[in-house]
């Protein structure tokens, strides 16, 4: 296998309404059957009107900005500063939406295609209705966690598969693969983007070479997308973290309390809920208990001292709540019964 | 600008000892003054002998392995099941610290290598010790939030820049580029990516055509590393949140509480947290406040009235917490006094 990564030079300015397989087509009339297109959806986007209106600058330049990142935004992934990182409603997770403010005149912010894989069928059957026979990837330019610096990843896509298994192959050693599931696209993209300028006005590129799977060649990138239950960084660290105390703060007196599969994970939990919370009550509280219960008495009559064991009684149930219980308050005149079980 | 993507074919087994740059060019004679040379890790660390001795099976190669990932943690970023997401020494954030027993005989295990950048000047200076003036990156297969699918990113680089940076650029509609470093080291790994197989024995794959920056040939690939405290995603979403929960467990009574810049933000954050917290608390307890702090007195003198006031402001305590206040709580036989401000 060797692969060419060819340029589309000379496509210029696309305004809404323009046809991009013809203007592909008369950039590149050396684009050939099995070429793998690699496409900005800037211009995509441009082509298809997704288009909002702003003021050139002021106040109600920023206020147009915020209105459109909410029209764009199923949910708040992080914030920090200026920068908002969202879901948008393809389930990208991206900084400010994917809108973005750039190759584009100072009245317009370009949003992303609206289904950037329909986008990506669309072009792709204009192209066969042309004779030619290629796959089309919408690409455009992300954050990532973790490491500093951008790539181009694939958006939407037709006629490849986003995603090449390698699962079940045998390595020279005799090991089967058991994990490896490569995001080609992806890599196709970030290949393409080597090839583009950011203002040179290159957004198309072809990969030449490249074998193609196709299992299913309206499949997409959906399969790139994780959804927020399986992510395990679904929500940024400040965020999630918040939602912890927010969570502390309302537990419910009331909640239902599992047995245990498992007493002396109870048991372990209860140690090291109190040897955490012990660190910073103040004594006079007397704790005694089980794997699935404490009793909190205090140590003697004054008020000061009731109020400082429910206090501790809190403190104890949000330790216990970091520790995946379900826990069960359940106040006397004597003191408290804190009963903690399978969330 | 064209690239050309070439595999490099017939390199075999690799083994400690083994003289990269002999193996490389004798595959390759092909090789020529600029290309950039994508090298997997893999074969470096078999070079360097980063191997780990294991047994084939049972209980006792998982404990080793328990043993590797220990050893090549810096700290644990999230756990699910049976995935561990660390970052290591070098700073990645990599599924089980990149160790990996694909492409190696059953009884060992492959560690990164110790210090990816070093490997990729050594392998560059050997190269050019043999007339070659090449780039050479480092590369290997990693994970991503949010996204299926792998890709292939840098994990070391010599005689290229890893960022291009295309700030200050100016578009053709005017707009200077604010944001855009692009991660060019990465896309590279990933278009190298495509033309390797995992289980064909294609570890090296030469991008020829790539008009490399070099403004600090030695600089490497830790400017792609974003320290965890200007990442927003720096822990998992379940584990900041645990953390919450157990910051909300160990808010410590005396608390230095600053003076608020903006009084209205007390005030704000005070009606949120009563709200949150007045969804669940039980009546009784008196609440009356200002910006800066809130006055709890119990409805009557029970005894357990006095203890679910104590529950009531330690769950205000974290609520407050959660909108990123400080809080001290003095408590007397009356009732509790909480007094709130910036942290």
């Amino acid at each position: 296998m060797r692969l060419e990564i060819l340029p589309v030079e000379g496509i210029g300015d696309v305004t809404p309404g323009d046809d991009l397989a013809e203007l592909i087509t008369g950039a590149a009339p050396w684009l050939r059957d099995d070429d793998v297109l690699v496409v900005t959806s800037k211009i995509v986007s441009k082509a298809e009107g997704r288009l909002v209106e702003v003021p050139a600058d002021g106040p109600e330049r920023d206020e147009a900005r915020v209105r459109a990142l909410e029209s764009e935004t199923a949910r708040v992934v992080a914030r920090r500063g200026p920068t908002t990182i969202v879901q948008t409603h393809h389930g990208f997770v991206m900084a400010a939406a994917g809108i973005d403010a750039s190759n584009v005149d100072k009245t317009h912010l370009v949003l992303l295609p609206a289904d950037s894989d329909a986008s990506a069928r669309r072009l792709r059957a204009d192209l066969a209705a042309r004779g030619l026979d290629v796959a089309v990837i919408v690409s455009d330019t992300m954050g990532r966690a973790w490491r500093n610096g951008l790539t181009d990843v694939a958006l939407g896509a037709s006629g490849i598969d986003a995603l090449l298994d390698h699962r079940g192959e045998i390595d020279p050693y005799g090991n089967e693969l058991s994990l490896t599931q490569m995001a080609v696209v992806d890599e196709l993209s970030a290949a393409a983007e080597l090839v583009k300028g950011k203002c040179d006005q290159v957004p198309v590129a072809v990969v030449r070479g490249y074998p193609r799977r196709v299992s299913d060649a309206d499949a997409g990138v959906r399969v790139l997308i994780r959804d927020a239950e399986s992510d395990m960084f679904g929500l940024g660290t400040a965020e999630a973290h918040a939602q912890g105390l927010r969570d502390a703060a309302v537990i419910t007196d009331a909640a239902q309390v599992g047995d245990f599969a498992d007493p002396e994970a109870g048991m372990a939990a209860a140690q090291r809920a109190l040897e955490l919370v012990g660190d910073v009550a103040t004594p006079g509280t007397q704790i005694v208990g089980s794997f699935d219960h404490m009793r909190l008495t205090p140590g003697g009559d004054e008020p000061a001292g009731l109020i400082r064991l429910g206090v501790i009684a809190h403190r104890l149930r949000a330790a216990l709540a970091a520790e995946g219980f379900a826990t069960r308050l359940e106040i006397d005149d004597q003191g408290a019964t804190l009963r903690f079980g399978e969330a």
